[in-house]
């Protein structure tokens, strides 16, 4: 953040063209920029700090659940990823190929990671030979590499930074139920670490994982009523075990194909944060993924001293709570200050001028409400730790009114497009057929995006699309 | 690591075939393994979680000195490599590039990341534009690729993972003192971290980084007399700066190149860390990055559940104190879990059995020294943190006093051949010609290492190849 005054905050209106808000908040945030090479971007620190923290809090979370952490080798030899016919149908076009070394070609081409399936595989086939070596479960925090036509800053670019966990068992049901639990992992990450309200349940067959037998997704609403897939969880079946040969000795004492899952998050959830919580100001971080959670500001410092001095002891107060605070004790005005953080959405800002020491009191500002108010000195601690507590309830709220808000019941095609034009999710009936989908993908330019978890009584329903009897209910969209 | 017998810990002869023993230690303990593709290695958990504790530990360092983490693509165009003549003539051989996108060939061809100088040069001539902007003093954790012909884990693979310091400055002086300050909070990261004893100093201009003006190196010796080049720092000058137009409007009015420096370490710490303290039995942890500092061992329990219970107890007691404890309650013989720790190089061992209990102590044994005593219970976790510092001081002892053995004085080669046959580091004095260290090198495989740190009364003595007047103080060894 450069400690000067000749940046202006202007970003675009939210309410007018979101795509340019979106990209103004990422980049005079200083979120990230663009790479040298099409398609890629840079983390800048302070976007990085976000992601930092996201992965400190789901490593915490995936440690608790029996994983450890591993590291893969990001070359994979291209005929690994041939052995399984869906997952090369599904990743082949976007995959980038290694054919040299310095002037010398390989002998066999490599490929950069799209995912770590195969590689995984070849090795669980190496390291599970019985029934005592499963459970196995693994994660690589890592970048992958997936050639995308159109990309976005945070949402779609050629490199991007994940987690990948690969589990192993011994039967279908607990390969099944780890895909299943990890999704609940990923909803906890969200609601509780990114105040993110979420959509969870299985994909359909169109946009499940290539290579899986089922795809749990988790989906979260952005402002404009569009859906970002922000975390998916897939059941292997015995797909890529058969592929890679990874057998054990059952203690029957028969050799079997394990049975595997595979989950992913990655800094496409700083998109989400961003457009989720983001307003005319720009960003709005939820308490626990912000690099600054709060910022002092001394008002008038210049004329009286106090101010600065009163302004440090509170900060060093703030940070000896454990909360991460920045003083901003830069010469330049306290509207361009004001501007600066709340563009960077620090959730509170606390002033502290000649005033406010007289009556006792720091002069508070909620990023989330806009709200300012006084709140004694005393304790500032205790105090501003609470209100943290409060933004993250209250953005956590908010957001999950907006989503609710936004999810319109459409039973046939005219209430669908209607409902997409207003921003909002279609809570539908659907026959289960592709065709469908196919049909409102074109004419709409929505997809279904997950099951809705109430699947009772669906046959009393007719598909939104053909009007033939319903399989499902699930949730159509617009999205990212 | 897996709960059964199956497993034996067999390991090579240290001081019979060292190179044997340590690809035995690196697979046995189960830090790594051989990846698919030649030259590749995965990081199994346990390796991993070695490489975790030294990134937290070095992190907080970094960030101490005012660095923040940020991350850039790993795909590089292939012509910023050529933008710094020396640059490219160092990394081209070795340097990986991709050339397709599925069935597409890309317009300009990329090259993974050797280091990353070049993309990151051309980020900061965007961002520095004023004084203001300076310094600026980037880091990322990321993962390289160098082709290597001769590989061994973790100490020469073609894809590693590492940290590389990028800073920017306004004059040389900043510059080149960052290269400076940063080797010493590498020492100390050995040092205090490692319990690793380092000779640190520049590095002559044949052994330095391709596009520096001066790299500073940090090197161990291992316990076959060689030398592992364990970090690097580099002062950059303005070659970097040139290459990719990092200009600044300086105080005075008028435009200036910036000055930078670049500094890594990596993942070869492992490799130093296993072959510095290990042993006849395996792998001896420095307690800071132990994954495991203390493994609690109940014995009898099947006859007599006291002991189970007592060693649980005293599981939680050391965990709640902040140590890293596991127990081992597998059902399988005493013996076969003290060899399975120590192979592992577990700091210390606790066995809890009825006649500890009955006496009210348990029976530790230290992994560095062997030694098996008793220890009141009472008090057990103040008591085994303590002793894990008396552990960490003793390894760098240890290892202090064999790098001081063995670092000869080589004032001609006929001793410099006696000393680098008897496993030693030569302390020579060196006219500065190249031409004497290669013929060190085709004479006896050995490199200029770093410059003594004391330079004084050089000129009065010879140099040890040629016999002119001596310019350096420096050490030769043979290295890894």
């Amino acid at each position: 953040m450069a400690g000067n005054d000749r940046f202006v905050n202007q970003i675009a209106d939210i309410n007018g063209d979101y795509t340019k808000w979106y990209t103004d908040v990422c980049l005079k945030a200083e979120l990230c920029d663009y790479g040298p090479v099409k398609g890629t971007m840079i983390f800048r620190p302070y976007g990085y700090a976000i992601w930092e923290l996201i992965q400190a809090e789901a490593d915490k979370l995936f440690k608790a659940h029996g994983v450890s952490n591993a590291y893969f080798p990001m070359l994979i030899p291209q005929s690994f990823l041939m052995r399984e016919a869906e997952h090369v149908e599904g990743f082949a076009p976007e995959v980038a190929t290694v054919t040299h070394v310095g002037d010398a070609e390989l002998s066999e081409k490599l490929v950069l990671r799209p995912t770590s399936e195969t590689i995984i595989g070849s090795m669980y086939s190496k390291w599970i030979s019985s029934y005592r070596d499963l459970p196995l479960k693994l994660n690589q925090w890592a970048n992958v590499v997936r050639w995308e036509k159109t990309t976005r800053p945070f949402l779609r670019t050629s490199e991007f930074l994940w987690q990948e966990g690969h589990t192993a068992f011994a039967t279908p049901e607990e390969a099944s139920a780890d895909a299943f639990e990890m999704m609940g992992v990923y909803k906890q990450i969200a609601n509780e670490v990114l105040c993110l309200p979420v959509l969870c349940g299985q994909k359909s067959e169109k946009e499940k994982f290539a290579g899986a037998v089922a795809t749990y997704g988790m989906e979260a609403m952005m402002k404009d009523g569009k859906s970002l897939q922000s975390g998916t969880t897939h059941y292997l079946g015995d797909n890529f075990a058969r592929a890679f040969d990874v057998k054990f000795l059952d203690k029957d004492g028969t050799h079997k194909y394990a049975y595997q899952a595979s989950w992913g998050i990655s800094t496409r959830l700083i998109g989400a944060i961003i457009m989720a919580h983001g307003d005319e100001r720009g960003l709005c971080l939820p308490p626990r993924v912000a690099p600054v959670q709060a910022v002092v500001i001394p008002i008038g410092a210049a004329k009286n001293p106090a101010a600065g001095e009163r302004a440090a002891a509170l900060k060093a107060e703030l940070a000896a709570c454990g909360m991460r605070v920045t003083l901003d004790e830069r010469d330049c005005s306290p509207g361009f200050k004001f501007n600066h953080w709340e563009l960077r959405g620090v959730p509170v800002r606390v002033e502290i001028g000649a005033r406010d020491i007289d009556a006792g009191v720091m002069t508070v500002c909620r990023r989330d409400t806009g709200e300012k108010f006084t709140m004694p000195l005393e304790d500032a601690g205790t105090r501003i730790s609470a209100l943290l507590t409060e933004i993250a309830n209250n953005m956590f709220k908010k957001a999950s009114d907006f989503t609710a808000a936004h999810i319109v019941r459409a039973d046939n095609l005219a209430d669908m497009e209607k409902a997409l034009d207003g921003g909002n999710f279609c809570d539908s009936y659907w026959c289960g057929d592709r065709e469908c989908e196919d049909k409102i993908k074109q004419l709409y330019s929505a997809s279904s995006r997950v099951m809705h978890e109430d699947q009772s009584d669906v046959s009393k329903h007719k598909c939104v699309c053909c009007g033939k009897k319903a399989k499902r209910r699930i949730y159509f969209a617009r999205a990212y």
